[in-house]
């Protein structure tokens, strides 16, 4: 009792680990205390906590770790994303006529959110597979459709990522690797397919993209003459987007070179101008460029052996999943979590679907929400100040393994942005991706009702990092 | 002795104002020192530092002050630039045949610095009032041209700003004010007249300007369909520009803008694509109409009884200019420096002309080197950090009297932009205003050798309140 009233009746200097509110309650009584933003390792899973010890302080283990590690980030750093053309998903993916791709994790339909089934619905419309959206529901809830997620085919899509088979897509391919990414285009703004909507208005839409936009693009985009994303997606970072929930400059200087292109095209001037005004009304028509650009550098990072870097992570609207590169197509998944963010007037939290679409590429390439210091404008939407872009950036380098060049941060003094999420930096560290985010309405059809960020749900890397662990056998064990 | 003794066996504790060099030498040696950034009010003059505290301690002249300035700010703040049309500066601004304009203060041709004498050459060629730059140089040393300087005629030039009756020129209105203010059309860079460069390429450049650039756009750009300036100019702030030595985002933004007009305008295709080819290959054009509009919000602060405010910052490369409301068409002038910046390769700071151009008519607006928190990606230009950036214009803030809201800074947490320069306060705290700029090289012809960072020379703003205080009389002497 002597020892506690002598504690009491000096100053404290204090510590606190953890819980951030402990630290408020401190400095209520005047207390000097020093906050540490920490958390137990492993989620707090001892069982887990006590095999990662053994990893992190095996220097062998660590050796064959980061020789995989620095194969990965070396594909992934020399990747030279470039669109090379316009196809269809039956062509360029070789979707069947009854197949269906969609965002996420893989998913069934009856399992799927409010605006995924939409989507689903306007895509068996769009497709001529039925002709009243309730003839389309029947088809789908018989299994007439089968679904796979777009990641299966190097494809990726924002939101519901509904791609059918006759749906356009842009082909990007790494000029280093070869390899080859896809993406739908996006439909702006509004009422539109990948929020559930499949009126009229979004069916037509549909077709004039089909029928007018893609053909018109593939005439100007080709292999011969690709358009470097990676040289636009820098640019931009430098002109206030990070590549997900801000594509305005991208989307600007990617006008300019379609404008160019098109004008000696010998199409008709209508022609140019019908497709430049659709481009030039929607400044997130470059999102899903970003998107498939992002899949194109991952794709050289996955499955190799004893590599701990994450090469998905993407959202159903039910669930979130994850994949890393040493276990390959394996998904981790936990529940979709609800972003939190500014909604639209009119709009609240009890509205929003849960996180969804495949956009979050974006973050696991090191843009987005990891490149929140090259966008002060948009962390409005969370109610942040311009300090907290920064901190929320610098926080990001903690989990990943390279800072990329390629991509420079005019506010952080040129530093590039972090790139290469580790899973075992993740658990250890306790601290999970972040992510920029549009938010869905729950309700298929309503479409977009705010913007936000999430985090990724550190379960999934958790179940990631103990399958990782169980592949070391006795490694571990010993 | 005893009591240097005492001091010096104890920790200091030091307070340093003034000269920072001194804050280093005791950091050195281990002592605590805050330094304070002071400098003597007035420039060290006791006679008008004596002046200045009437002034600034007498009430009811504070409240005549402070009212003219409160109209000069209202006027500038509601000021809403937008780009109206093209004409020639013989029939916009009724130049005669052998009149010519400058930038900044007036200066006869045989003071005008290397690259203005060039561009002088270069004008009077592209008039056919010579054949040949010798017969040109031997009707300007004739005085066979009159000069004035552009401000005379609400006109705004960059760098050598030399325009000439022929020269087409750009209509830019106040919508809330009704007032025009014109500027001539961006070349590009290299060689360009601006610079001082007069060979073929460069006039080949200025006749097509002016036979086939500016009849497109004139077409295109009414007063019946102008073209908000003060939009894309505020968009521009949030993607990286800061309106001065950085334009990619605004010149991205009006390209789309264009683009949209000229393809519904009857034009061949060739023609568009020409136009817009040129105007696409150049991120500096819209710095011209970023200036003009500059100038349309500060004429309506101009001549305003007792008012401290500046409406006009302006170099010839020889001199430095100032102008205020209180004294209206009043120059106020002092040697040009040379700025702080990066060279391009081969070139260094001998090579450089003296600070040039109307272009600061951007910081005396507010934007420029005062938004530099917009850009940090120009920051590099002069050796400074990311914060660098926002700690100018935090200082701009100190000698301007309101924030304007119609421009916001992200990396401010949209705080608005420092704007209405108060030489008062300019005087009272020698803060001098600092201007983003384009360096010249000192021979006409060899055009731009670098970009960096110049103050306005406080000497300009001692000399206008040293006016300005004389016109108050008894008042300040009693």
């Amino acid at each position: 009792m002597n020892q506690i009233n002598h504690l009491f009746n000096n100053d404290l200097h204090a510590v606190n680990l953890g819980l951030e509110s402990f630290t408020v309650g401190l400095q209520d009584t005047g207390a000097a205390v020093q906050h540490v933003n920490w958390q137990p390792p492993a989620g707090g899973d001892v069982e887990l906590g006590r095999k990662l010890v053994h990893l992190l302080y095996d220097a062998s283990m660590q050796q064959r770790i980061d020789a995989a590690n620095s194969l990965a980030m070396e594909r992934m750093l020399s990747a030279h994303p470039a669109w090379v053309g316009v196809s269809t998903a039956k062509e360029a993916i070789g979707l069947k006529s009854n197949q269906f791709l969609h965002a996420g994790p893989p998913i069934p339909y009856e399992k799927m959110c409010g605006p995924m089934q939409g989507a689903a619905v306007g895509a068996v419309l769009f497709e001529n597979l039925a002709t009243t959206p309730e003839e389309a529901r029947a088809l789908l809830e018989s299994g007439g459709i089968e679904f796979a997620p777009c990641h299966h085919y190097h494809a990726v899509g924002p939101m519901a990522g509904i791609i059918s088979p006759s749906m356009p897509v842009f082909l990007i391919r790494n000029q280093s690797g070869g390899n080859l990414a896809y993406t739908n285009i996006n439909e702006g703004l509004g009422k539109v397919l990948r929020f559930g909507a499949y009126d009229e208005e979004v069916l037509t839409r549909l077709k004039w993209i089909r029928d007018v936009l893609a053909p018109t693009l593939a005439l100007v985009v080709t292999e011969k003459d690709p358009i470097d994303i990676r040289a636009i997606s820098a640019k931009a970072l430098h002109m206030g987007d990070e590549g997900h929930n801000r594509n305005a400059a991208a989307s600007a200087l990617l006008f300019k070179v379609l404008t160019g292109r098109l004008l000696v095209s010998g199409l008709t001037q209508k022609q140019i101008a019908d497709v430049l005004r659709f481009i030039d009304a929607n400044d997130h028509f470059y999102l899903n460029l970003s998107m498939a650009a992002s899949k194109a550098v991952l794709d050289t990072a996955s499955g190799i052996e004893d590599c701990t870097v994450i090469t998905t992570m993407a959202r159903n609207g039910v669930e979130f999943g994850v994949r890393m590169s040493a276990t390959g197509d394996t998904w981790f998944t936990a529940p979709a979590e609800y972003p939190k963010g500014l909604y639209f007037p009119g709009y609240s939290e009890k509205d929003a679907a849960p996180d969804l679409g495949d956009s979050s590429i974006t973050e696991t390439a090191g843009i987005g929400g990891f490149a929140m210091a090259a966008a002060p404008a948009i962390i409005g939407f969370v109610g942040g100040s311009s300090q907290d872009a920064l901190k929320t950036t610098r926080e990001m380098y903690k989990i990943t393994l390279r800072r990329n060049m390629n991509y420079s941060l005019p506010a952080m003094d040129f530093d590039g942005v972090p790139i290469g999420i580790d899973a075992l930096k993740v658990v250890d560290s306790g601290i999970a991706p972040v992510i920029n985010t549009g938010i869905a309405h729950k309700n298929a059809g309503v479409g977009q009702v705010g913007a936000g960020i999430v985090r990724a749900p550190m379960a999934c890397f958790i179940q990631a990092i103990k399958q990782y662990l169980s592949g070391f056998g006795k490694e571990v064990e010993k």
